[in-house]
């Protein structure tokens, strides 16, 4: 597969040149065909699955999918190439030439000089139908086959292009990745929400644990992080985190992905911030750059509205109001909230969105936060009487709090005060002196 | 952060430029200090542990390291900031003037105006001394520190270049990520090595599972991706695995980290010893160009005679032998083995090590393993007496087995055979009405 993508890069840069029949079909993807700019003949093989079949007298239209994609390539074939295994959902593989397309719907197409079907398919038995908009609670039914779709393949490919350039944009930062681990005998967050993992053996005695003591699934790799950023000075993970919450919201996964971060030396919100707005807009601007026709699909009939939205969004910068501010913004708000704003209480979602809507649906990042409402390990700002905290949440028109973070604590005194006023002296004691796993 | 790099970046282009004094210094890290081609009096800001002091008469010298690479910076100061705190294993931060080293050990060295102490450190309670290389075992007692030391240090950069490096190869090659879950009830290789996943709650009633069916720790991620390869063609996963297996060995871990990948359309094993091929040579370039210096440092303390072995793999191509082959070779060998080597039988790691040798010390595929001794799902060669299957392992100096993989059996009618034939015909037509959690 890199040599064909090699062929292919030579093939540009010498498409004037005659191609000699003989020369191998060098194998491409369908994004690779049709990323070709000026298409003179040259001799491909291309694989995946057709979407759609259309027969005329002389003429057999095929468009092929592999995935690499949203858009399908035409294939223009002979009609006596035309069989009963060339169906819908069928693969294939086919050899020809690529050309110019006479049509204005796409610029390239393939004329085929050799079609094989590779898996043939029984478009009756098979559960999707051409040209049909399924539910998706239709295609929940059929694991092994709804990826096949163009909305689940919009939203996978998406999903790869944020991640990768989730760590591209650490790795140019200079961050270093670290692989926090999964299974961990620390429970960040209070036990009431942990998966606890143990050998599925049946012949394991009750008692004897395999790692001796209890471990639990990660709610969050930021002990780790803090323990590493005393060395790296910047560190980051992007891996599997766990919630034992059994709630059925489109907010609540039991098994989801969370980038994390750490940063030494950090001296104000603004430079974290500052992080944050970048993470966001790098990896918007190259999901949006790499599948725009993907990101155009989900527009269209997952988020409509959305497109506008996101534009929007990375034009403009990002606003800054401090939860005093936020709080004063929502008691003067004619609309009624369910939960009443009050200083020293948290935020809810109708507040979040209220607020997101008040600055112009631009994120908003909502910063020095109650004392009271954040964890003993948040920076005091030792303001009063109203004490605050250095902590920051952004908020994100049609999402909520997407991210969330703050200075932390470096003043040991004032650490000690609080974990003592917490009650939690002793708990942080043991924990230095627990042989937990790292 | 970002602004600090721009800002150095600005300043390597202008560097003949006189650099006026009321700038404020640009945040650098050591890495990007040390990179500066030719120092020429740019103010900037680096953060860092002291790493050594050495006080003369009238200078003091510092060296200051914040993870960003192993080499420090070395800090000229007037003796006149030398104080008590300035110790090593302090924080600090420094100002002044990147300049070029009179001495021949670095180019940089930073002319300090300003020194402050971020975090001091009492250096009698520091587990680790300046210039004592501690014992991994010693350092396994301080999981909170030991990421500052020059080996833990070096690995965990490498680790995060390849880690980098196998997701741009991926990407570069296109391939589309997927996230495999992590929990999963699917028990890809059999129940006895499996982790079980509960919630911890301790109200729940004991019979009531939080998923409905029982749920286990991924062992692999290989039938989520053969299902998304059937969309997407080319997709890989790089994630977290598990194996219940209590062996204190230095190649069974509880959880570690697994490149899978699955390609439609192969035709052949050479396409997918190309694949492997190419992976391990991008991984190990990358990591060697862009951390020489913590490679230089594993071979001379962890693993000695190993930077010229991996020159040696590097250039040339990795060879290509059959099972049967290696079997004929192992039988000829003057060495006694522990385990006799017979046709039909597994290779062991003395069998391994010895192809390696054999081979010249470079990494060896092996293919076509007896049918016996593979999984029902790899692709029958129908080739007899001596009955094969397209399946190949990549054996590797120094470490044996490091890929594994085959071509899959894609003829109905010859799994169904051979599914019967081991029994497992029910067992995988429920299979696929379980209502099992992707």
């Amino acid at each position: 597969m890199f040599r064909a993508r090699c062929l292919l890069r030579a093939l540009r840069a010498c498409s004037s040149a005659p191609c000699p029949r003989q020369r191998p079909a060098a194998r491409v993807s369908v994004r690779g065909a049709l990323g070709v700019q000026s298409a003179n003949g040259e001799r491909v093989k291309v694989q995946g699955w057709i979407r759609s079949i259309r027969s005329q007298k002389e003429v057999l239209f095929l468009h092929v999918n592999d995935g690499s994609s949203l858009e399908s390539l035409q294939v223009v074939a002979d009609s006596s190439f035309d069989s009963r295994e060339l169906a819908f959902g069928s693969s294939v593989e086919v050899q020809g030439q690529l050309v110019k397309s006479p049509s204005k719907k796409q610029n390239v197409e393939l004329k085929a000089e050799k079609i094989e079907v590779v898996g043939s398919c029984d478009a009756k038995a098979f559960p999707f139908k051409y040209k049909e908009r399924h539910p998706l609670e239709y295609l929940r039914q059929y694991p092994h086959l709804r990826c096949r779709t163009n909305v689940l393949g919009s939203v996978l490919r998406v999903r790869s292009e944020a991640t990768a350039a989730i760590h591209s944009f650490f790795k140019d930062s200079g961050f270093v990745h670290i692989h926090t681990p999964v299974i961990t005998s620390n429970d960040c967050e209070g036990a009431g929400e942990l998966f606890q993992v143990e050998p599925s053996s049946k012949i394991k005695v009750p008692e004897e644990n395999f790692f001796n003591i209890p471990v639990f699934l990660t709610v969050s790799g930021q002990l780790h992080l803090e323990v590493m950023s005393g060395a790296f000075t910047q560190v980051f993970t992007f891996g599997p985190t766990f919630r034992a919450e059994n709630s059925q919201s489109r907010r609540h996964l039991a098994e989801f992905y969370m980038v994390e971060a750490e940063i030494s030396f950090l001296e104000s919100l603004q430079d974290l911030m500052q992080v944050m707005e970048s993470l966001f807009k790098t990896t918007a601007m190259t999901v949006l750059s790499n599948c725009p026709k993907d990101v155009e699909l989900c527009h269209k009939f997952l988020a409509p509205g959305q497109k506008d939205r996101l534009e929007h969004m990375l034009k403009n910068n990002f606003l800054i109001i401090s939860y005093t501010e936020a709080v004063e913004i929502l008691k003067q708000a004619s609309q009624n909230f369910t939960f009443t704003p009050e200083w020293g209480a948290d935020l809810h979602t109708e507040h979040e969105k209220y607020l997101v809507k008040h600055c112009g649906d631009i994120p908003v990042f909502v910063i020095n936060y109650p004392l009271v409402l954040k964890p003993f390990y948040m920076r005091d700002n030792e303001d009063g009487p109203q004490h605050t905290v250095a902590a920051v949440d952004l908020l994100v028109p049609g999402v909520g709090e997407l991210f969330g973070g703050s200075l932390r604590e470096e003043r040991y005194h004032l650490l000690e005060q609080r974990l003592a006023r917490l009650g939690l002296t002793e708990a942080y004691q043991c924990w230095n002196l627990l042989p937990f796993i790292w």
